[in-house]
């Protein structure tokens, strides 16, 4: 039987799964991620836990069909990464350092591309192969998967969501350095911040001052019907749906699937995003699902596998 | 030798295109599109006309790799047609009697979507795999071509781009029921929009005063060095520059191929664009090429045929 590798390389751990052709997951395991002295040990660890265990399975290199990686950067065509923030990488052809490491076939991609993939194949997209995944953490990531393909880009920054402007008139500054991104709104950062405006405004009763405040305590309080913290939903789901509406005029999805830190609020989200979709989606794009992702931490060893077992 | 044809259903004229295997061009002409009662004779013309040609070059149906065909309306996966102004149609099963018609294999594609892969083939995006084409006419269309293959969406209606919305603030209604779509600001009627705006300022000093105010008299103003229609140039601009990079950001393109009727006033519309995209995009995107359309009314029949001969 053939097998392959999917491969998720974040900025503390490397999550690490061995697929068989059928899909099913055989083995899942994690190593450190050691990024000191510009994390130049990272790919030499990742080969050699991916030639540990086909040792320990006694698995030919004949019947490895590939490695599937997925990397928190940017990734060209050729699989070189021009820098790596979480990875402390600079300037890195790590296709090619991979393979000549291991031998196997790679391919590497950006992670929340890598991710959306998995989503489509085994999590909230299944059974599409249109789909924009929303990455809702500290940041905003997300990917765009067109006719079961991830969409790259000329650049590798196909699907960087989380920098569309929604507000010309912002003052304060996003981490790219531009003004108004939805990431600014949207993320869980961009949550508290919206709740701590409310926040700030006198008079107001909620829950929310209770606690510290968090994207977690914002959802929850409008669990328990708080009005202040539904109202930071609600700004919550107009900037993010408005923009999805504009984005399913570009790349017109099937699914939307929302994941991230903060979609494990649960399905009190997708009401909030959609009801702002539907208001301002094209008519002819407004029969759009939006789903909840469904593989959390697996979505990047899954997508990074099916990039190897066939997109 | 092998051939397809290339055929691009207009309003008034369908352009049809007899193409070598190796993309020369053999023939070129036109029949008209005849839409009245609920335009049920244009399938029936259209495959009439290849047969025709085919008799007339004594081709045999072997020598056919198949019709290509672009039409004014989303397109469905299956080459169905759901309805269509400018044409007549309402549910349309537009491959399926196409082929049954002329037994060729057929594919069918919306008309903006296919005269990108066309431009990206020999015109404005030549060389490249991931254009983003934007047609400024009396509304605005667009065509999204990734890794050489035209995206058409999960309901046909990806590259909608005319309808992304711009202004959150608009009173006036656009032609798809939304207010605020970039379409009212930077197509052919958008342009004069602005400029009759401006022109209502009172004081205004400006040689648009003339005669009767249209995109091509805006940007001829702009040449001669008028003032407000400067200004105005710069709101186009700012409209569509803003719209580009928040697009940047989500498919990341290697190129913008500007065409429509807009795009006959030349490389002055350039800078304004790409002044205004550059303050926006992202940094991993600013490094975009920004042409003018190439193909002029070939565009739809070159995209065409390309769909045969292989995107």
């Amino acid at each position: 039987m053939k097998c392959c590798f999917g491969v998720d390389v974040g900025g503390t751990t490397v999550k690490m799964g061995l697929f068989g052709e059928s899909g099913k997951i055989l083995d899942k395991w994690e190593i450190v991620t050691r990024t000191e002295n510009k994390g130049e040990a990272i790919l030499g660890d990742i080969s050699a836990s991916i030639l540990n265990k086909m040792q320990e399975r006694q698995l030919d290199k004949s019947a490895v069909l590939g490695v599937g990686v997925g990397v928190p950067a940017p990734v060209t065509g050729d699989g070189i990464v021009t820098g790596s923030a979480n990875l402390g990488w600079k300037y890195k052809e790590a296709k090619k350092e991979l393979e000549s490491f291991t031998g196997l076939k790679t391919r590497i991609e950006n992670d929340a591309n890598v991710a959306a993939l998995g989503e489509m194949w085994k999590g909230g997209g299944l059974g599409q192969k249109n789909i924009v995944m929303v990455t809702l953490g500290t940041g905003i990531g997300g990917g765009v998967v067109i006719d079961g393909k991830i969409v790259p880009g000329a650049h590798g920054s196909a699907g960087e969501i989380g920098h569309i402007c929604v507000n010309y008139e912002e003052t304060d500054v996003c981490g790219c350095g531009n003004f108004g991104c939805l990431e600014q709104y949207a993320s869980a950062t961009g949550i508290v911040r919206l709740a701590k405006k409310k926040l700030a405004q006198a008079e107001i009763d909620t829950i929310l001052k209770k606690e510290e405040v968090s994207a977690k305590s914002v959802f929850e309080a409008v669990k328990a019907g708080d009005a202040a913290a539904t109202e930071v939903a609600e700004q919550f789901g107009r900037y993010l749906g408005y923009t999805l509406a504009n984005l399913a005029a570009v790349v017109d999805p099937a699914v939307f699937v929302i994941g991230g830190g903060v979609s494990k609020a649960g399905e009190v989200l997708i009401p909030f995003i959609q009801k702002s979709y539907l208001e301002r989606a094209l008519f002819a794009v407004k029969d759009v699902k939006f789903t909840l992702a469904a593989l959390g931490n697996d979505a990047g060893i899954c997508g990074s596998a099916k990039m190897i077992l066939g997109e």
